[in-house]
C-alpha cells in the first residue's frame, strides 16, 4: 500500500484526554478515532490489526471444533424475560423501544439467544456436544467509558456457548476452549496466565479468566512460574495430562490471594506481575437450558438439559492489551502474527527520481512476494518519516536514500530491538521474503 | 466439516410464513433463524456463503483503490442534526437515548460520519482524492419486514464514500466504482444491469443503480441488450471507452421507461427482465462536506468543498439474490464463488466399515487439497442426504456406496446440470481437486 493513497491520519501531540499509553498510540497512530463517549471508529491501520486478532481467534475456534455463524446486534427483550436476566441486567444494558413499540435492546452477551436456537434445532443426544461461536460487536453502556477501546461501549467480542449431555462432556468442552485460549495469546506473541475467578451471579464451579502479562496491567496477580514455562509444543499436543497440569497451576488475582490462608507455591515460584484481562470461560451447567426449557433426548429415552459452558475473548480490548505489552518510547512495538503491514518501506528522497524508481522497483518485488507493504513514497522529511514508521511499529523498516544507492545499499531496521543493517538491495529483500 | 460434528438445521416442511423462494430455502437449508421481525441470526451454513460474498466485495473495493476502515454502528444524533437529516429522517431510523440521556440512533448509512472524520484528518489538496469504504451493520426499522433478509431490519451493507476537489474527480471516482461493481457481480456469477436511477432528495446528477436478473426479481427493467454483452475481459480492462459505453447504455425502471417518448434503443435490442436492486451510487457533491464544514486547501491555497459520492452494496440482501437467481426445484444451486463448500460428499452406508474407511480417506484426500468439503458422515438413509445435498446447493457431489466400492468406483453429480458419472475413485478425485 502507497502511503500516498492510504488513509493514516497520525497525530503528533499526545491527545490531552487520553490516560493509559495504548489509549494515547492508538490514537497517534492513526489506529482509532472517537465518535461519540466510548465509542470508535477504526481507521484503515486500526482495522487491519483487529481483523488480524479476528482471524487468529477464529482460527484457533475452528481447530478446537467450535462452529461458526453469527447472531444479531439486536435482541427482543422477551428472550432475557425468559431466562430471568433482563430484570437482573443493570443499566449497562441498551434498551429501547422499536417503532411498533416491542422492546428491545443491543446485546451484551448472547446465552438467551444461543439457547432459544438450539432449542429450535436439536432434539436428540446425537446431536451434541456441540460449541457454537461467534465474532461480533457488543454494547455496554458503561457509565463511565475509558482508556479508549479497553473499556469502550461498542466493542468487538468473540463468544462460544458449548452443550453436553453431562457433567463429563461439559468439562471436556470447557478443556478444549482453555487450550484454545492459550493457543491464541501465544499465537499473538503474548504471555497470558489463566487465573481462577469466583464464578459469581453466573453460578456453576469452574470459571477461568485469561489476563495479558503488562507492567501497565490493572490487576495484580500472584502464579506459579511453572505457568510461564509452558511451550507451544506442550499447547498443540494438549494432552489431558498437561491439560489438568494447566488448569491446576496456582494463578489468583490480589484480593483472591490475600484471602489464600497458605499458599501452595513455593515462595522462589510465585510470581507477582500485572496483567490485562482478555479472555472468561464459565461452565454453568443448565442454568439457561433448565428457564428456557432446551431438553434433548438421551440414549435411553429420558429428556435431559444440557450442560453449558460461555467463553469470551474481548477482541477489540486483546489491541488494547497487545501495545500495553509491546511499546517503547516511540510508539508501538507489533507481534508480527498481528502487524497491520510486516514491512514499513522508506524512500528518504520521494523528489530524487533514482531513489523513487528504485523504491518503487523494490514494492514491487516485495507485493510479489506477498509482503504486506505500507510504502511511504510521499514527499516528506525522512525525519518526520521515521518518526511515523516508528511509532506505528511495523516489524521491519526498509530503508533507501541516495547515498545508499550510489553504493547499492538500503538500511534495514528491526523495530523491536532497533537494530539497523547496511545491505545490498537483494540481501535485504531476502531477508524479508526468506 | 464432517456434517455429525456441524451444525445445520435443515427443515422438511415449508415455513408458512414466507412468500418468496429465496426465504423459503434460506430457512428450509438452514442458512438463517429469525430471531425477531426481520432479525435474523446467521447459521454456520449460512455465514460462511455471507463470508465469501463480504470477501469478493472487499477484493473488488481494494482493487479499485478503495480503503477499508470500520465505523460503529451506534451514532450520536448530534451528527445528523449537522447535516440537517436527523428530522429529514423518518420512523426508520431507529433512535434511542443512551443511560446518560444523549440521543443516540442505530445507523442506516454513514455520510455524517465519515465527513466528520475526514474533517478531523484532511486539510489539504494533496490528500485527495480518497474512497473510504466499510462493511458493517445497519438497521432501519421497517415497519413491515418481510421477505426474509431481503427486506430485514439488521442488514449488512458495504457503503463507499469518495472524496475529490472538483466535478471532474467526482466522475472518475464514481466511475471507478461503477466498473468495480460490474466485477464483484460478475465474480459471483450474477448478471448485472445497471440502471439510470433519480437521484431524489440526496441530490447530485448521477445516480445508478444495480439490479441482479431474476425471473422472482421485484421490478421490471428494460435495457439494451448490449448490456448482457459485456465480457469479463472489458469488465477487467476497463479503459475509457468501455466505461463510457457501459454508463451510457440505455436501462430504466418501468415506471421511467414508461416516461420516455421514444426509447432509443431498437425494438430488436430492447430486453425486458425481471431485476433485484442490490447496489446504489450517487454522486452528490458537496451535500454533506459543505453543511457539515469540511474544506481543504487548494494548489491555489484558497479554500475547497470536496465533492462526495456513495456506493452501497446489500452484502446480505445479495445472498437473497443470488438463491433467486440460481435454484430449481429441489434447492439452491450456489456459483462456485459463494458455495458454502464446493464438495458434498456422501457416504450412502456410514454403518458400513468399508464404506466409512473408504469414505473417510477421500475426504482426507480432498482436506489436503484444501477442497471445501461437507462430509455427510451421518448414520442416515441414502434418500434423505440426497435430498440435503440437493437442497443446500454444493456445486459437487461425490457420492460413494457399498455397490460402486466393490468396483473402486464412486458417482460424481453436478448440481447445477444434475450430470451424473460413475468414475474411479481417483478420476473424481483429479477432477474435483485439478
Amino acid at each position: 500500500m502507497r502511503l500516498s493513497r492510504y488513509f493514516l491520519p497520525v497525530v503528533k501531540e499526545t491527545p490531552a484526554d487520553a490516560q493509559i499509553v495504548s489509549h494515547k498510540l492508538m490514537l497517534r497512530a492513526g489506529l482509532i478515532r472517537q465518535t461519540a463517549a466510548g465509542i470508535y471508529a477504526w481507521l484503515p491501520l486500526g482495522y487491519r490489526v483487529l481483523r488480524k486478532i479476528e482471524q487468529i481467534v477464529r482460527e484457533e475456534q475452528d481447530k478446537a471444533g467450535a462452529v461458526e455463524l453469527l447472531m444479531p446486534t439486536i435482541q427482543p427483550a422477551e428472550l432475557w424475560r425468559q431466562s430471568g436476566r433482563y430484570d437482573a441486567y443493570g443499566p449497562e444494558m441498551l434498551r429501547f423501544p422499536d417503532r411498533k413499540g416491542t422492546e428491545m435492546l443491543y446485546g451484551p452477551t448472547n446465552e438467551e439467544m444461543i439457547t432459544q436456537i438450539f432449542l429450535g434445532s436439536v432434539k436428540s443426544y446425537r446431536d451434541l456436544p456441540r460449541t457454537l461461536y461467534h465474532i461480533q460487536w457488543k454494547f455496554r453502556d458503561e457509565v463511565r467509558p475509558r482508556f479508549g477501546i479497553m473499556r469502550g461501549r461498542e466493542f468487538l467480542m468473540k463468544d462460544a456457548y458449548s452443550f453436553d449431555l453431562d457433567e463429563a462432556g461439559l468439562k471436556a468442552s470447557y478443556e478444549a476452549m482453555f487450550v484454545a485460549y492459550l493457543r491464541t495469546f501465544a499465537r499473538m506473541g503474548l504471555q497470558a496466565v489463566p487465573v481462577r475467578a469466583p464464578t459469581g451471579p453466573i453460578g456453576g464451579d469452574l470459571s477461568h479468566e485469561f489476563h495479558i502479562l503488562a507492567d501497565t496491567g490493572e490487576s495484580a496477580l500472584f502464579y506459579d512460574a511453572a505457568l510461564e514455562d509452558v511451550s507451544r509444543e506442550e499447547l498443540l499436543s494438549a494432552d489431558a495430562a498437561t491439560i489438568a497440569k494447566l488448569t491446576g497451576l496456582y494463578a489468583m488475582e490480589e484480593e483472591e490471594h490475600a484471602k489464600v490462608a497458605e499458599c501452595p507455591v513455593p515462595a522462589e515460584r510465585l510470581r507477582s506481575r500485572r496483567g490485562i484481562e482478555v479472555g472468561h470461560i464459565f461452565a454453568f451447567g443448565t442454568k439457561y437450558t433448565k428457564s428456557m426449557g432446551l431438553s434433548v433426548q438421551a440414549a435411553d429415552g429420558s429428556q435431559v438439559h444440557p450442560r453449558m459452558g460461555s467463553y469470551g475473548i474481548g477482541v477489540s480490548r486483546l489491541m488494547g492489551a497487545i501495545i500495553e505489552a509491546g511499546h517503547d518510547e516511540a510508539g508501538i512495538v507489533w507481534p508480527e502474527a498481528v502487524a497491520p503491514f510486516q514491512v514499513g518501506l522508506v524512500n528518504m528522497r520521494a523528489d530524487d527520481a533514482n531513489c523513487a524508481a528504485a523504491a518503487d522497483e523494490i514494492y514491487g518485488h516485495l507485493n510479489s512476494a506477498e509482503i504486506e507493504t505500507l510504502y511511504d513514497d510521499r514527499d516528506e522529511r525522512g525525519g518526520a518519516k521515521f518518526a511515523t514508521m516508528d511509532l506505528i511499529g511495523l516489524p521491519w523498516q526498509l530503508i533507501l536514500g541516495p547515498r545508499g544507492l550510489e553504493k547499492g545499499t538500503v538500511e534495514l531496521k528491526q523495530r523491536a530491538t532497533g537494530e539497523r543493517e547496511e545491505l545490498s538491495i537483494e540481501s535485504a529483500l531476502a531477508r524479508l521474503t526468506g
